[in-house]
């Protein structure tokens, strides 16, 4: 016997049907002698629905009626699930964030979770009944609902796994699991059967969009195991114990699950970053400040810098990306401080992919760049500027170039499967 | 200055539009002085599709799930008003059941108002806030959320009313006020400055469906003055106190306001009641306990009761009346009783209307009934059964001949407009 939390997407939840389809993975569980705990997302396209009201209510809305208005998509699904468990002669009841309590800071319409009571939970659940919690909300200490932002039902599951000690934290989505790249670029894109929690994160962050960035940072911090499943699995499938998805680990327990892993994890491409380019800046210090410091004020997440230091002219080039949904006011702010920073002329191109190597094999193995960007030189493709971490190798190239770039990357570290 | 509770129904919140002439309606009483509270009820269809999700899931629905289903569309539009008010530069903020908290028993689906928490609300509403707050929903001692039953948001509006000590309860509808008929009916129906709350009680339970019957009953018993009025009113109208709808008041306070008050308040029909009639039952002791008691027993809310006693033949004919939506099991029930009642036909008759006039000045008048049944005879109205209280004389007839005895009896006893 496991104690387990499962998640679904709101493509899951959309509509009677779907409900009832989940209802019966849950009892699956269940049946396998499991104690389950369920999260729920509004069904698709609700929270969108709701979120309209609220700026024709008001462009500049109150965050704390924004939580009281989008919070009621994850309740009406809670509710139904359990009645569609109840159907199937399963006990179970909902519990909505302010009655568990999950404790958030009041910080609206993107809270984070300081806690989980689980004592009535655990006791729910040990009882038999399947627990049925809306994700995405909580309640603050005013006792006044709260949000987690858009995307936050992961997070309140992995922290509903963290509360209760779940042994795994099952997130069923609309894919089957993390691939080595996006399947509609590379048809020999494989299934991953482990990832690092690391690894995960760097995959989010550069538009794998399976999970929210936060809930694999809150797994790794919790030690949850997550594994990504499909929803959209055969009604007669038995329980999901035996049809896995990708699992996301520690690197502890990666070692010990697989030896013979691949140094490169997977391949992620990014088409949502935009190029800024600030040419003939004066070399001299403080002159780089005068840029990143009020972006930063500005919350515009600068994430690739490239600084060529030409020393004979005493003058350099800039280059760094931003989210193309903040380019308009990036471009406004350095326009504005044109004379301050004192540059010369302002070049924008959002015509740009980052493309990303990610794996921890990285590590301890040399040359992954190295083919990185001979393979691509090879091609033809033109690198424009290169990041690495840890565990990353990013490019940034033509938008143009990106399936082949993804492609070329794939078959160059040979992880196409059959 | 007045403390006033307002109350808006379902079409007055359908919609951006509509819930943005609703906050226009609220800041002109707050900016007449007023301190003021809102009762609204789910946009218009909003109930009825959650209705339908949880039957979907489940026909024999958990009623306390259900309420969690159910009690989301006031959340939404209590949430959208805060924020419209807001907009309109008035301080406003949402207070759910939960957190006033608005104790109920815990009957699902159809609980009972035990009392309301009022110290934080009359500290919001003293400080100038206006409060928003969800109708039709409450919190059980367990904890979890309750809805009082379909049109329970005139019964919440009315409990708050009495909670906070309201000078005024105002129930917004898409009518401007109680009218002496139906004014479909009869275009000469003229509206009623005032009418008591037994009127307003047999009114309500004889088809003009302007109030819950409930709310009513509670705005008697604590003593609530409440006003029914539109709120589909001009945009630039001035504060509802100058453009009243109909107010609802005690015996005392009548006879106060309105000196020269005519014999009869309203004329009501009634189209969804059925007749049965049992032929030749035995007149014997417990014959007619032997009928009533199944159907008493089955929840069958029976209205009329008319038997005529033969005595000669010791035999005699027993009608009544039932819902329309009940006949098919009172029929059932019958059918299987057919011996140990021992009738000798059933004859049942869904065609028929019940044509009720109502006054509290009737009982102080003889005469009524009469004029009642020589008007009818007069146009040849056939009377099938007749029943009377304090207040109201009730008869049935055939339901072709519903229009022409409204406005035969609107006339005859002079309460045509001009």
């Amino acid at each position: 016997m496991a104690r387990i939390v499962m998640k679904f997407g709101g493509t899951s939840m959309a509509g009677t049907e779907r409900i009832r389809r989940v209802a019966r993975i849950v009892q699956r569980q269940q049946a396998a002698g499991h104690e389950v705990a369920v999260v729920v997302s509004a069904m698709a396209g609700e929270t969108d629905r709701l979120v309209n009201f609220c700026r024709e209510a008001n462009p500049l809305y109150d965050p704390a009626e924004y939580d009281v208005v989008v919070a009621s998509g994850e309740q009406v699904t809670s509710g139904l699930l359990a009645m569609h468990l109840q159907a199937l002669g399963c006990k179970a009841r909902s519990w909505l964030g302010w009655q568990l309590p999950i404790h958030t800071d009041d910080a609206h319409s993107k809270a984070r979770i300081e806690g989980i009571d689980a004592e009535a939970l655990l006791a729910s659940m040990a009882s038999g009944e399947i627990a049925v919690i809306p994700g995405f909300q909580g309640v603050s200490d005013k006792g006044r609902i709260t949000t987690l932002g858009r995307g936050g039902s992961d997070t309140s599951a992995v922290a509903v796994a963290a509360a209760v000690k779940a042994d795994r934290c099952d997130i069923y989505t609309d894919v089957d699991g993390v691939y080595t790249t996006d399947p509609r670029i590379v048809a020999k894109a494989r299934k991953l059967k482990n990832v690092t929690y690391e690894e995960m994160l760097e995959l989010a962050s550069v538009g794998s969009k399976v999970l929210q960035t936060r809930s694999v940072s809150l797994a790794m911090k919790e030690g949850v195991r997550v594994q990504v499943l499909s929803s959209f699995i055969d009604d007669d499938a038995p329980a999901a114990d035996t049809i896995p998805g990708t699992m996301i680990v520690s690197d502890e327990e990666l070692e010990g699950l697989d030896m013979e892993r691949q140094l490169i994890t997977g391949i992620a491409a990014d088409k949502n970053e935009a190029k800024v380019t600030l040419t003939r800046i004066a070399d001299r210090p403080g002159a780089v400040a005068a840029i990143f410091g009020p972006l930063a004020a500005a919350n515009i997440n600068v994430d690739m810098i490239i600084q060529n230091i030409a020393k004979d002219k005493g003058e350099t080039d800039v280059t760094f990306t931003v989210p193309i949904s903040d380019l308009a006011r990036t471009q406004a702010l350095l326009e504005e401080r044109k004379d301050t920073i004192g540059y010369y002329r302002m070049l924008a191109n959002s015509k740009v992919a980052k493309i990303s190597v990610v794996g921890v094999g990285m590590r301890s193995h040399a040359g992954v760049a190295a083919t990185m960007f001979r393979s691509l030189a090879d091609r033809g493709i033109n690198i424009q500027a290169i990041t690495t971490s840890e565990i990353k190798v990013s490019v940034l190239i033509d938008e143009d170039e990106t399936e082949l770039a993804v492609r070329v990357l794939h078959t160059a570290y040979e992880m196409d499967g059959e």
